[in-house]
C-alpha cells in the first residue's frame, strides 16, 4: 500500500492520489458489448443461447428458472443461510419501509390544487452476479424495495453456473423477497433481454445492479439508446476510511480487506491524522491479507490503494467530499458528531463497531450504492428508485379565476401565442 | 389532424399510432454534437468563443452576465412581468416544499440505527432555452428547486440574443430564485462548459433543463462519459387528452394547440369515446391555428399527431399508459375519479379548467418532465433531484452482538472472506 502526506503533494499530486484506478471503458469493451447487444437484438433467444455457450459454457432450452429448480434450491440451502436472509430482509425492508416517499397534495391558491401521486415503475429487472462469488444479498437489496414499491412485473437475471443451474442462494433470496421470476442468463447478453426483451425475456422499463465491466457497459449503451432506465452508472466497489488515534487497526485493516476482497480494481482508501495508526494499519492489513481465501484479488487492489496521512480530521472530510466515496467509514470518537462534514457519500458507517460488512448484509441499508464519484450527484438504490412520482394538478373555474391572469402574462412574455389562448378561453378574456 | 379508430387498427396500426416522431438521434447530430464537446474540452473559453461565434453571432469576452446587465435587466422586464414571476415563484416553491424528502433514523435492531441524511449537491447547472421562445419559466422552475434544496453553487446557462446581451426575463426569474451567476451560453457548448468546466465556467456535477437536439445529445453524451449527472433524458414535448362527450371542443382544441406551438416535432394525442367529440375539435383546431402567431410550427406538429377514438374511457388509460405521456389532460367528468387509472405520466391535468399552461407557468408544479415514454421510469424535476440521499448506520458493541451473526453467515456464504473476517474481528469469534 502507498502511504502519502496529503501537505506534501502538490495539487496534481493530490489528484493522483484520488484517482479511481479504472477511470475509462476501453474501445475494446464498449464494442464488444454493443455487438453483443446487437446479436441478442437481432437473434432473441438464439442469439441469447449462442452467447450463454460462448461466456458461460452452457446452452439451455429455457432459461427461466422452473418450479422444480426453485424447490431443489430450497432443499440446497442450509437453516442457517435462510434464516440469515430471512432475518436480513426483514431490517432491510424496516429501513426502506420507513423512508418511502408519501404522495401529497395542497392549495396553491384558492380553486388551484396541486400533488404528488406516486405509482410503481411497471416492468423492472434485477440483475445480480455471481461471477467470482454469487451474491444472494445483492438479490436482497433490489428484491425487498421493488416490492415495497409494488412493482406488478418484476424479473431478475443471474448467470448459469458451469451445469446450468443457478446458485441456489440466489434463488432462495429471489423466492423471499417476492421476485417469482429468474432468468439464468449474465453479461451484457442480459441486460439486452431485459432492455429489448426476447421471445423468452420480457422487456423491462427500468434495470438495477451492479455487475462487471461489460454488465456496466451494456446498462450504459441501453440507457443511452432509450431503451431501458438504469438505476445508476457504476464503476468498481470502493471504502475510504477516516480513522483518528483512537480506532483499532486490526478493525481498519479487515474493513479496507473486505472491500479489496471484491476485485482487483478495487480502491481502498485511508486518511488519519495520526502517523501510528497508518503505521499499524499498514501492519494489520500485511498479517490479514495472508490469511484470505481471496488473498491475490485483494493484493492487486491494495496496489492501487493509499494510506493518506492529514493535518487534521476536518482536512480528512474535505478529501473524502472532493472524491464522494460509495463507502465511507468513520472510525472515530464520537462519529456522530462529524456526520455533518458529509457532503458527499453512498454510505455512511459510524464507530468501531459498523463495518462496511452490516451494511452490505443486514444492517437494513442498500448495499447498491454509487461508485466513481457518482456520489456527488446520484444515491443509492431505495424504494424510490422503483417508483414513479407523477405531479397531478386541478383548478376550478375559481382556480383558473385565480391564476389564469399570472399564466397569461407569463405566455405572453414568451410568444407562446397558444399558451395564451387556452388560458384566455378558459378566463373569456383576449388571449 | 389523423383521424384513428383504435379497434379498427391492428397491433402494428396500434403501434404505428403511439409512435413518436422524433425517436433517434441522426449519426451526423451525434458527431457534430461530439465535435463540440471536444473543442470545448481542449480549447476552453477560446471554443466556446469560436462557436458561439458561429451560433450565435456574437462572441463576447465574457460569458458571465455582469451586475449591470442585471441591472439592466431589472429595468427592462415589465412591473405586471415581475409580479407574474413572483406569484408564480411563490406557488412552485409551496408546491415543491411541501414534497420535499425528509431525513430518518430508526433502529432497525436493539443497538443498530439506521438512517438517511440529505444533502444537497454541490455544484448543478442549469439550462435555460432561448431558441424560437426565452423561457424564462424554465429557469424558474429549475432555480426553486435548487434553492430549496440548499445547493451551494448554482449556475445558469442561457444563449445569448444577437446584440451579446440575454433576455431580461430570464435574468430577472434567475435572480428571483436566487441564482446569482448567469452565463450567456448556448447549445451542447454550454453544457460541455458546465460539464468540464473551462476559464470562466465552473464544472458542476448535475446539469438541469431541456432544450433542442444538440442540447439534449450533449446533456446525454456527458453522462454517458460520467462528467456530470443530468436531470433526464429528453425529447420534443407532449401532450395527450383523454376527453368524453362532455367536454368543451375548444378548450380542448386550445390545449392540443399549445403543445402544437411548442416545435415541429411536439406530438399531440387526442383520445375519446365520443365521434363527435373528435370531430368538434378537429374543427376547433382548424379555427384557432390560423389565428396563431406560431401558426407554421403547429401545422407541422399537428401533422404527426392523430385523434383516436376509443371504444371506452378505460381503453384510452391503456392506451395512455403505454404510452406515457408527458402531459396528461383529463377533460372528464369527475376526472378525480379516473386518476387511480394513472400508470405512467410527466403531469396530469385535471378537467376542463386545468390546462397545461397553468402547469407550465405557475400552478406549483414543475414542467421539467419525462419526454417521449421516459415518463415510464422516470419522475420530473423536484427537490430530490437537486439532493443526495446518503445512507448512515451505526451499532454499537451490542448491535454487532445482535446482527454480526446474521452478516457472518451471508458472508461466508458468499465467499466472502474479508468480509466475514471484519465482522468475526468484533465478534471476538473465528471467520
Amino acid at each position: 500500500m502507498n502511504t502519502l502526506i496529503w501537505n506534501e503533494l502538490d495539487a496534481a499530486g493530490q489528484a493522483a492520489a484520488l484517482t479511481r484506478p479504472v477511470q475509462a471503458v476501453a474501445a475494446q469493451t464498449r464494442d464488444a458489448v454493443a455487438g453483443l447487444i446487437a446479436q441478442v437484438r437481432s437473434e432473441g433467444d438464439a442469439g441469447l443461447r449462442a452467447i450463454t455457450q460462448r461466456f458461460d459454457g452452457v446452452a439451455p432450452d429455457s432459461f427461466e428458472v422452473s418450479e422444480s429448480e426453485f424447490v431443489a434450491a430450497e432443499a440446497a440451502v442450509s437453516a442457517e443461510l435462510r434464516q440469515a436472509m430471512v432475518d436480513a430482509i426483514a431490517r432491510i425492508r424496516l429501513y426502506h419501509e420507513a423512508g418511502m416517499a408519501q404522495p401529497y397534495s395542497l392549495q396553491t391558491a384558492p380553486g388551484v390544487t396541486c400533488g404528488k401521486i406516486i405509482r410503481p415503475i411497471g416492468r423492472v429487472g434485477l440483475y445480480v452476479p455471481a461471477g467470482s462469488a454469487p451474491l444472494p444479498s445483492t438479490a436482497m437489496m433490489l428484491g425487498v424495495p421493488a416490492q415495497l414499491a409494488g412493482c406488478p412485473q418484476v424479473i431478475l437475471c443471474t448467470p448459469p453456473r458451469k451445469d446450468g443451474t443457478a446458485d441456489p442462494a440466489v434463488l432462495v433470496a429471489a423466492r423471499l423477497t417476492g421476485v417469482q421470476r429468474v432468468f439464468k442468463l449474465g453479461g451484457a447478453q442480459a441486460i439486452a433481454a431485459m432492455a429489448y426483451g426476447t421471445e423468452q425475456v420480457p422487456a423491462c422499463d427500468k434495470l438495477f445492479g451492479p455487475g462487471n465491466s461489460f454488465v456496466t457497459e451494456a446498462k450504459q449503451q441501453v440507457a443511452q439508446d432509450g431503451a431501458a432506465a438504469i438505476d445508476m452508472p457504476a464503476g468498481p466497489s470502493e471504502v475510504l476510511v477516516i480513522a483518528d488515534a483512537g480506532a483499532n487497526p486490526a478493525f481498519v485493516a479487515a474493513d479496507l480487506l473486505s472491500q479489496a476482497e471484491h476485485g482487483p480494481d478495487s480502491q481502498v482508501l485511508l486518511l488519519s491524522d495520526s502517523e501510528q495508526m497508518i503505521a499499524a494499519v499498514a501492519i494489520e492489513v500485511e498479517k490479514q491479507v495472508a490469511q484470505l481465501g481471496r488473498e491475490g484479488i485483494a493484493r492487486q487492489a491494495l496496489d492501487a490503494s493509499r494510506l493518506i496521512r492529514v493535518e487534521s480530521i476536518a482536512q480528512a472530510f474535505a478529501i473524502s467530499n472532493r472524491y464522494a466515496p460509495e463507502h465511507l467509514i468513520l472510525a472515530l470518537r464520537q462519529p456522530d458528531t462529524w456526520l455533518d462534514q458529509v457532503q458527499a457519500a453512498g454510505s455512511v458507517f459510524l464507530g468501531d463497531y459498523t463495518p462496511e460488512a452490516l451494511g452490505d448484509y443486514c444492517s437494513g441499508t442498500n448495499h447498491v450504492l454509487p461508485t466513481a464519484g457518482a456520489a456527488r450527484a446520484y444515491s443509492g438504490v431505495s424504494v424510490a428508485s422503483f417508483q414513479n412520482l407523477i405531479s397531478v394538478q386541478s383548478a376550478s373555474a375559481e382556480g383558473m379565476a385565480a391564476i389564469g391572469p399570472c399564466a397569461l402574462t407569463l405566455a405572453r412574455a414568451e410568444g407562446l401565442g397558444a399558451h395564451a389562448n387556452a388560458v384566455a378561453l378558459r378566463l373569456g378574456v383576449q388571449p
